[in-house]
């Protein structure tokens, strides 16, 4: 891996974030990670409500810090036509616009993404809203919880009359992803045909992706997915398991052969050629029994020894980590997945990005205090403001 | 939105997918959404195992029909010399080669990263595993409940004592996303230096991003986050409350303003000046009181009355809805969400893909039967294969 960083593939690319919470700043943290510049730019006095959901990293929250390293923070505030005027500097020479505020507030400033693109023909401008616009809900606000309830994904999890928000903020994170690749497809367009973009995405629309399996199952078999716990409506058998040592294994057949394996492996050959289990859809239709059977196996076996055999079987295993587990996990560690960031507070531990080049270097920046780099973006953004009107 | 193909953003890209299950199909779908080409290799005869999963789309499956139109399908046999040669003529004309093989399954066909990178030098070798190379794992069979487990994600989903699987396959998509975004941030790079790219994705590094927030509670606090059903373990109130009629209201604060707005729709303004529940931390302490109050006010309000009011008092609110009526929801349906596919049996609908910029057209391809396009690729390919042999 290269550690120079001009060598990084966005080195050169300006990024503004008119951000908060989790979509546009894991975005703008990945477009950092591969060496862009990315202006934070906050609210003056409050900042990311993120900064203030706890104060456990030295003073940040676990959020804002997750989020927001390698960015610098630009303080301004956007109702004051003096500050207005620096972020339209700023744009006047970005490549990219990331903005996830709430519903108008681009166009309450002046902002439209219409007039922005015809002001700034070679902008990148994500406009990330929850429901996009047009539609009975373009008004309401959006948070990861209420889109992952509004789109299905809660329903689909939990056990049957107990729903559950999946703890990973799948909302969230998923439009940043949208967001990130949708910026990286348009900047390789805009390398080939010197234009710009304007890439809405909505969170809604996020979810329903990710909802594909479910809503064909719904539109084709007519039939609403019942949630089943630590399995998956579509396959069976696949959970967790209680093992003689009081542990969990987790075990999954994702195909007819894997079953086959499995039946080898728990010395139940005939189950294999069990018409009731022969296919995927019927072991679904038998979920109990198939279950019932890898239970059994299961609870005479410690957890290495469920591992292990499953490991020479070829079917697929896995512990039930806690998240202390999974900080201290060896397949991390090991592979050097760690690396160390800057906070005001001192150096931090955070992760490597996932699924970068092997060539190319990661840029390690700092988590910014509110507005850090204010005076610094002024004096190099106000003169492009006061010069026009000189003239 | 143009109709142009070619002015699709990834027009003349070709990609090959040596690709099962999830995380490499919607990988490539997604580029073939942008109007690349993607040929899809299968094992002759079974295929993808995700066509089996069941029958509901008019014989192929609900996950193989969600991640796979808009691909080639060429049944080869990488065993046999002459298909593994046909295969080769296609990495060298192609731009982009994504694997989700099993571990090891590349190298044992000859067909290294490594061998591949120094072989084709423009190539963008997209290496989807497990726990990646290196490690204790590194051997490891990885499916979406496997690695979500391991990772941390069954463990802060559910209540607890019972955890639960995200039903939304996080692991998979997540992946999928990350590999995208490596494709396109590759190729956005090679426009530029002319060289390919090695990018190894492995599926606990994504979950393990995606655990971040966590990750520092743990690292920082010490404290293992406990899952809390419909809330978030970070944020309170946040949670799905019954309604009089009925139904269940979602609602949630996210930082302390909220927190003052919604005292006052409940009509306990002095709760905001409460030193219990000042700041999100403070609330997170006392979960269970601040839904008790929540609880109250929704108890004795319809669903409707409950979101009229939070949306007048800029409090976010969502209904908690089932698949059924995510694929009924008006959301999508007014704003021309739906497209409609092709299948072997005949069109079906299917959502376009979020984050698109708003002038490239989009791709509606068909889902391919297995081995659809095998007597083609071979017509295009193998006599590049044979004319070396014949020199």
């Amino acid at each position: 891996m290269s550690t120079d960083p001009t060598c990084a593939p966005l080195a050169g690319v300006t990024v503004i974030g008119l951000e908060q919470a989790i979509a546009a700043p894991l975005c703008t943290r990945h477009l950092a990670d591969l060496g862009a510049r990315v202006i934070k730019v906050e609210q003056p006095g409050y900042g990311d409500s993120t900064r203030h959901y706890d104060t456990v990293v030295g003073g940040l929250s676990a959020h804002f810090t997750w989020l927001n390293h390698g960015k610098e923070s630009a303080a301004l505030d956007l109702r004051a036509a003096d500050d207005l005027a620096v972020l339209e500097a700023m744009l006047a020479g970005a490549d990219v616009l990331v903005s996830n505020l709430g519903p108008g507030a681009l166009d309450r400033l002046g902002l439209g993404v219409d007039e922005l693109a015809r002001g700034f023909p070679r902008l990148i401008i994500v406009d990330i809203s929850g429901y996009g616009r047009g539609g009975p809900l373009d008004h309401k606000r959006a948070y990861d919880l209420l889109i992952q309830a509004e789109g299905g994904s809660c329903a689909i999890t939990g056990t049957p009359g107990h729903p559950a928000k999946p703890g990973i903020p799948v909302a969230d994170i998923g439009t940043a992803l949208y967001a990130y690749s949708a910026v990286l497809a348009a900047l390789y367009d805009r390398e080939r045909t010197g234009r710009g973009a304007v890439v809405p995405v909505a969170m809604l629309d996020v979810v329903s992706e990710m909802m594909g399996f479910a809503l064909n199952q719904v539109l084709h078999a007519g039939a609403e997915p019942v949630p089943v716990g630590m399995g998956s409506p579509m396959i069976a058998p696949y959970g967790a398991y209680p093992t003689s040592d009081g542990q969990k294994a987790v075990l999954g057949t994702t195909s007819d052969r894997e079953w086959r394996r499995m039946t080898e492996l728990m010395g139940c050959p005939e189950l294999a050629e069990d018409p009731r289990y022969l296919h995927n859809d019927d072991r679904v239709a038998h979920r109990g029994e198939v279950d019932a059977v890898v239970e059994q196996w299961c609870a005479t076996r410690t957890l290495a020894e469920i591992q292990d055999a499953a490991d020479k079987a070829g079917i697929g295993n896995a512990r039930l980590n806690g998240v202390r587990e999974l900080a201290e996990h060896p397949q991390l560690r090991e592979r050097g997945r760690w690396r160390e960031i800057g906070t005001p507070s001192g150096p931090v531990p955070a992760l490597l990005p996932p699924g970068t080049a092997r060539h190319w270097p990661v840029t390690n920046g700092s988590v910014p205090a509110l507005g850090a780099h204010t005076d610094a973006i002024r004096a190099e953004f106000a003169p492009r403001v006061a010069q026009p009107r000189r003239t």
